[in-house]
């Protein structure tokens, strides 16, 4: 290969990776089931080097597939077969802090935690915390517009993120920043998965440590009685800095893990975070203890050991229920909060139908769902029954008015499900911006926006908004 | 023309002005000092009669500049002399509210004021609230973004709309909403200055009434004292409601028309608004009054008729320094907070410069500025010295790492100006998006975003980031 060979005679010694023991740990991201060996993987140490990559890359129409940490969980970041993997991790510094402006200018490779220790001595920190936040970057966060439990109250990353330095596939570097924002670009690139651009530099926002963050934990008998407290609590006018919700099985898988204390005899757990003043935190506190009043067992966190000693469970929970199982697969649906009681009882439905036990954690606040699926890869045919049992979920998603995903973006595993979710006219609009961008589609193509054709092989292509009956939605 | 014949023969009597009485009302839009003839005025009563315009526009080329209310300040809406005006106030209708997930859907032509009177009985409002919140529609807020006292705590109008219904030049029907967001459509178009589409439909986010909200005023004998408080109140971790700021012209034109009770010897003038709960207003009362304790005079509102009257003066500000004079200019600018007193100073340097008055009235929370010069378009040569000065103000806002608008956008106004806030590639992206969603350049041409050619006519073209180096300014 021709842009292989240039690769390996322009950049230094050990920027291009080409052995299969060296490119294995990026043959796949988070979703690994789907697995691509690439061409090679390159992790420059420069702009410099990026740029170079990309003349390479663009005069030989060699595709770009643009990696973080790869701990994304819909295939974003999984090579193609064609494709240079073009690993961001070795841009790792932190380049400013203005504590001031409460701004810090990083790299895409810092780890999401890693901001928030470099500003720790200053009482701020970065918001938005994926569950992966040891481990993801702030260029996959940026690219993926993550979310994550504190999201609730201070926004998904497009909400804290300040400017970004980006290069299109010709080298060219474009800045955008909120407040210069011509034409709403930064909120374009923001979850745009690697389609349009590379992310070199990341200015995000700081927030102010709150004084006291304080977490009620609330058992409940009855799945229904908690997820109508979800609702409640907001109607009360509050905007918990946390609101989070697991079943009887997450619940026990958590705390078979974590030993926090959850109540094992609860249906369903409410965690529900305050953070703020010590007047604002105790005004919230007496008004949130009053919806709560039908919980069968009720804690407040009266420490901040205490505090993270609840969150432990809920943070664990992933591996916790994933030790149960060979395998499981996180699905990521997004739906209105009053229906949260309605989904989860449709899923143990068809938790019984497909004979797969499935774990239900969700970020209950934003109505945003992760039903933990638990299956063996081995057997054969499970893993097809995992995706129909996953498809269903969207399905009831869409059907409540919700979305296919609530923060894991589309990347390969959800390409189906966007034909349902847009129409051809509003995908032709996507393909015609990436086009604007990325002329000859050499960046992370065939993800996120389906083709038409695939669509139209689906029988599937009409728009499904949540305000419109969803009467085509046998297709999915 | 064509166009006008087939406007006629087609649509409905009465829908197309063509006499110049009927359409001297559209020639110009807030920016009074340009004003323009169009071809005609159309005002469609539904969305099928605005498809046939659009239909009859596009195949005689004739471009369509779209119109709310017509209060913009920037020109955006004032018309073409080969356009047609597409007016949407006959679209005005609140076509449902949802009091559980507090959204309402309403037409483009309804008011900004009228979407709070309609949802007033259920406890909530709709939270941007524009200086002309009484007459502009919710159509030109999303157009422009706009902006407004509340903003600070929250957010603009793309924070708080869920969702939009828009038409192509083409007259497809598209529909973006938050959470279906493939490519952040809703936010390219939040703002888009009518380049972009025709909204149609507005599915807006309500907010609930707070329980209480109080109103701090506070006097100052030194302008820099007041400007450092801004930033003070901030630090301390606070959002208040709206955070305003008048210079001492201000307060003397606000308290002489609406004899409210501000301190006539301050300097300037600091309101601050708190809203919540009674804990939590007073909370953040006790932190705001320990942040003042440097102020000359202080007052907190101690009922709604007081609080309404402490904002009665800084709402009527501009039209109270509007009869001082026979004209006004009312400029638009950002720039970081921590500048604010040096800003105000420059201005005062400036006024003595050109020898024309200068009331200045902020929003100061959010570092936005709204200097008003007072001249008279009358004497000859005056209007030049406005705009002399007005691009003064911008180049020091683009100098001190800001911006050249806030909230009023661009429109004719501004274009110059952003030659110097954008590069070539930067404005080439933009005009590629636009032929994107309309290749013809029919909607709303030449506003917003400057021609290239524009642009090196000035011998401005380089990129103005707030961090980069302004050894360019110069130009400006």
């Amino acid at each position: 290969m021709e842009a292989i060979q240039q690769l390996l005679t322009q950049l230094p010694k050990g920027i291009v990776l080409m052995s299969k023991e060296n490119t294995r740990p990026f043959e796949c991201d988070g979703l690994s089931v789907y697995k691509q060996k690439p061409l090679a993987v390159v992790l420059p140490e420069n702009i410099a080097q990026i740029k170079q990559v990309l003349k390479i890359c663009k005069d030989n129409n060699t595709p770009v597939v643009t990696r973080g940490a790869g701990t994304g969980l819909a295939g974003g970041a999984m090579p193609l077969e064609n494709s240079v993997v073009l690993g961001l991790s070795k841009l790792n510094q932190v380049k400013s802090i203005d504590v001031e402006n409460r701004l810090a200018v990083v790299e895409p490779g810092v780890r999401n935690i890693a901001i928030s220790e470099a500003v720790r001595q200053h009482g701020l920190y970065y918001a938005p915390d994926p569950s992966s936040q040891i481990a993801c970057t702030i260029g996959g966060n940026v690219a993926e517009n993550s979310g994550g439990v504190h999201c609730l109250k201070y926004g998904l990353t497009v909400h804290n993120v300040e400017a970004i330095k980006m290069l299109t596939i010709d080298g060219d570097e474009l800045i955008l920043s909120r407040q210069d924002d011509g034409l709403g670009l930064l909120a374009l690139m923001n979850g745009s998965e690697g389609l349009l651009d590379i992310i070199t530099e990341i200015t995000v926002k700081l927030t102010s440590k709150p004084a006291l963050a304080r977490v009620v934990m609330a058992g409940f008998d009855s799945v229904r009685d908690c997820a109508n407290v979800v609702a409640d609590i907001i109607k009360a006018g509050i905007i918990p800095a946390g609101l989070e919700m697991m079943d009887s099985f997450a619940i026990e898988a958590a705390e078979g893990f974590a030993k926090v204390g959850y109540p094992l005899d609860a249906k369903a757990l409410l965690l529900c975070e305050l953070d703020g003043t010590q007047t604002q935190v105790q005004a919230e506190l007496d008004s949130v203890l009053k919806v709560l009043s039908g919980a069968s067992t009720l804690k407040v966190s009266e420490s901040e050991e205490e505090r993270l000693n609840f969150w432990k469970g809920r943070k664990s929970a992933f591996p916790a229920v994933g030790r149960l199982s060979p395998d499981y697969y996180c699905m990521d649906g997004t739906i209105p909060r009053r229906h949260l009681a309605d989904m989860l009882e449709k899923i143990n439905e068809l938790s019984k139908k497909y004979q797969l036990r499935v774990a239900n954690v969700f970020h209950a606040g934003d109505g945003n769902l992760h039903p933990l699926i638990l299956y063996d890869l081995n057997i054969e045919g499970e893993l097809e029954k995992v995706e129909e049992f996953g498809t269903e979920i969207l399905k009831l998603s869409v059907d409540m008015g919700g979305t296919i995903t609530g923060e894991h973006g589309v990347g390969v595993e959800k390409l189906n499900a966007m034909c349902h979710q847009f129409n051809a006219k509003e995908l032709a609009i996507f393909h015609k911006i990436k086009a604007v961008f990325d002329p000859k589609s050499l960046l992370n193509p065939g993800k996120a926006v389906p083709e038409l054709h695939r669509c139209a092989e689906l029988g599937a292509m009409h728009v499904h908004h949540g305000k419109l009956p969803h009467t085509e939605l046998e297709r999915f």
